[in-house]
């Protein structure tokens, strides 16, 4: 292997090990040996999953008056799928070693005509699995009773179309979005949360008159990438853009959004122009017409599709992967001992902690902890007073809290605290009564 | 019937009519028929039950030095709803009808001899019926590759208890938290979204030592009855406290909060003092000891827990029901022809909008959507132009927005708009530069 790939590895390890230590992220039921494919959020995990959400759902739905919210149930109509192609289509293929019953992927073996396992050459044909997860509603459990989790969030969103217009009279053009939980049943989930068997989607349809369908394209794929580079800070080295050149039939553009993996480049976001696919297919299964009335040119028209499609897991260990750094020289700047600084260099935004409130001493405790009570309000803060506050710094560096306000002997007297920078390590003294205004411009910028 | 039971059936059907009409709520599925059990939220509803979610997120966990937020898989390791006892006892009684083959629970029958459908007397044997949602992980589709949709969302809490409190270095007493999805396979879903198959979950685990079990109850029930009385503003006719008598053996005390549907009373929440028994359970079937090191005593307990448990869903429909009102005298005030006004009286921190925009005509669109986009920062707003400032007011009224702003042709000159109450009907001109100050104290109040 090259020594690369080795440090790339070793990364992977670091950074599972810190989600683990730290309580972002763990294995789900690990007390009973885990299930594999399933990651639970711990505490700080959970709060910087909510921080993604939220600034995504602030972003594509509460700041557009053409973009409206949905929650649609995990469990749809099985004939969703059907119309959807995913009960037809949406399948690997796979091989069992008849030897010794491994059974593999076809697209992820070396060499597909020799296990991996056992090296035995007995194989069967390559059949199509498919990715649903099936489950049955109702007291029978049958063909009849069927039913299945959804693959993805976008499908209830077509279901939902008409419905949704009705209701919000939008017109063309406008875009409906939701967040959820999704399920696909991989053969082999792996690289941490990057390829599990639940995960959480957040999508956006956008509806639109073909004529404007590839004027819509670009806009939503400006829109995005602006989303990474200002609000996730992703650097230009990091991201990059695929443009798909073989498109389904009916695509007239897709790219997706990929984001450098220590184990290599992966896709964080799709935006694909899907054209009147999705509500023509739904318009035949259902039988319901899905066209668009468009009084202002009295016609009737079957609405084109843009749509934006992030993985939210994805997301969060990009971000986590990005962050990650060991510093050596660092720690000799704030005097401690230990020869490496880990440190999360997480954007403010979605930090999981924004601002650690430290007394210098535990003597310090009360007016310390009122402060931290009044800033709490504004900002994701935590409160730490045990040990030494060179510890609590490392302490605040390894789960990338931004910034680290000391409250020392002299506060009390000056009304102005220490303002740690977790980037830069450098300190200045802020007043309490700019306090809020200072943080806020610094998370914001 | 009983008028008052006409009455409340009509009610009951307005309220599931308006959640249909105004995107609140409909059936998941619609346009395939629906899919009994299986409710969708749309843009309105999708809006209220986040902010449902976020208060109760909020109160329970951020405000909270002492909960912790967790965000667990749907699906767990099996072995989890071993322990739980959902395998064995998670189940209703059902009989089959063997002439017209209909199927019952048998605690839902007014006479559990006889078929309500055919009056037929031959019945099966009443029998178990798990209420669990099954599933397969994995690429075989057998007994070993099983797996359930949790049932419910505190499982997961007990079992990833010591990984939380190892990570967050948290001492008893503390809690755990978390919102989301559960399934259950009801025989028989009924009152809209009251009992469903698929709902969601805002549950809170705190562990302490069982010597103050009892304290600790009495504490987290009196901060529920106080949330639900402040923050949601149930008055004292409308929810109800109901105290189990019969305890499950390992259960210390147990209540639930009621509230009145149209339907009957029904339980909201449930705040129960389940002893050892959950953690005990998993330290038997996992073979993890989950006790407390109590090193300031130096001593091994076994957590005693306090559960506080909301139905989201059923939240937001009591909610719904409470609000739900109809004025005939009202109307006349605002000079309107109808002679009924239909209006929600949502308390203001959940209604789906908190503030509508709404220019007197639409040539002071430009300066009426500044101000919009103003004040969209700080509250969840709309601006709407269409139709006389009469209908407008209606239609704000029937999807509960509490305050509708007016920018009328005096406003550019006075900088000045008139602020339209919801429940009074009274209107007060309030400056522009008071104005969000003026709203945030309306709606904390």
């Amino acid at each position: 292997m090259a020594e690369e790939e080795v440090k790339d590895l070793e990364l992977m390890d670091k950074i599972v090990s810190l989600c683990k230590r730290r309580g972002f992220i763990f294995p789900s039921s690990e007390i009973y040996g885990g299930i594999n494919g399933f990651w639970d959020y711990g505490p700080y995990g959970a709060r910087m999953k909510r921080a993604i959400e939220n600034l995504w759902w602030h972003e594509m739905v509460e700041t557009r008056d053409n973009v409206e919210g949905l929650d649609s149930t995990i469990i749809c109509h099985p004939r969703v799928w059907k119309a959807s192609g995913h009960l037809d289509q949406f399948s690997d293929l796979m091989t069992d070693c008849k030897k010794c019953k491994s059974r593999y992927r076809v697209d992820q073996m070396a060499d597909p005509t020799t296990c991996p396992n056992c090296g035995s050459k007995d194989l069967t044909e390559p059949r199509e699995f498919n990715l649903m997860m099936k489950t049955f509603v109702g007291p029978v459990f049958d063909e009849e009773h069927t039913a299945w989790l959804r693959a993805e969030t976008c499908q209830p969103i077509f279901v939902d179309f008409h419905s949704v217009r009705v209701a919000t009279r939008q017109k063309l053009p406008f875009g409906i979005a939701q967040i959820g939980k999704a399920f696909r049943n991989e053969i082999n989930p792996r690289n941490f949360t990057f390829r599990s068997r639940e995960f959480t989607q957040m999508e956006m349809e956008f509806f639109c008159d073909g004529e404007e369908g590839m004027e819509w394209f670009e806009y939503w794929k400006q829109q995005r990438i602006n989303y990474y580079k200002n609000k996730l800070k992703f650097s230009d080295d990091f991201f990059r853009i695929y443009v798909h050149e073989k498109l389904a039939h009916y695509a007239k553009a897709a790219i997706d959004i990929e984001v450098k993996f220590p184990f290599g480049w992966g896709e964080l976001e799709g935006v694909h122009h899907r054209g009147t696919w999705d509500l023509t297919r739904h318009s035949e299964f259902s039988g319901e017409d899905l066209q668009y009335m468009d009084h202002d040119n009295s016609r009737k028209l079957m609405p084109t599709v843009i749509e934006t499609s992030v993985g939210l897991d994805r997301t969060m260990l990009a971000l986590l992967c990005r962050a990650y750094d060991e510093e050596k020289a660092a720690t000799a700047k704030e005097g401690m001992d230990e020869d490496t600084r880990v440190v999360l260099h997480l954007p403010p935004l979605v930090a999981p902690i924004q601002v650690a409130v430290l007394p210098l001493s535990k003597k310090l405790k009360e007016p310390a902890y009122a402060l931290y009570k009044e800033i709490d309000r504004h900002f994701r803060c935590e409160y730490d007073e045990t040990g030494s506050v060179g510890k609590r710094y490392r302490r605040q560096d390894e789960i990338g809290t931004p910034f680290s306000v000391t409250f020392d002997f002299d506060s009390a007297n000056d009304n102005a605290v220490t303002v740690r920078n977790r980037d830069t390590m450098e300190q200045e003294r802020v007043n309490v009564t700019q306090l809020r205004d200072y943080l806020e411009k610094q998370i914001e910028a």
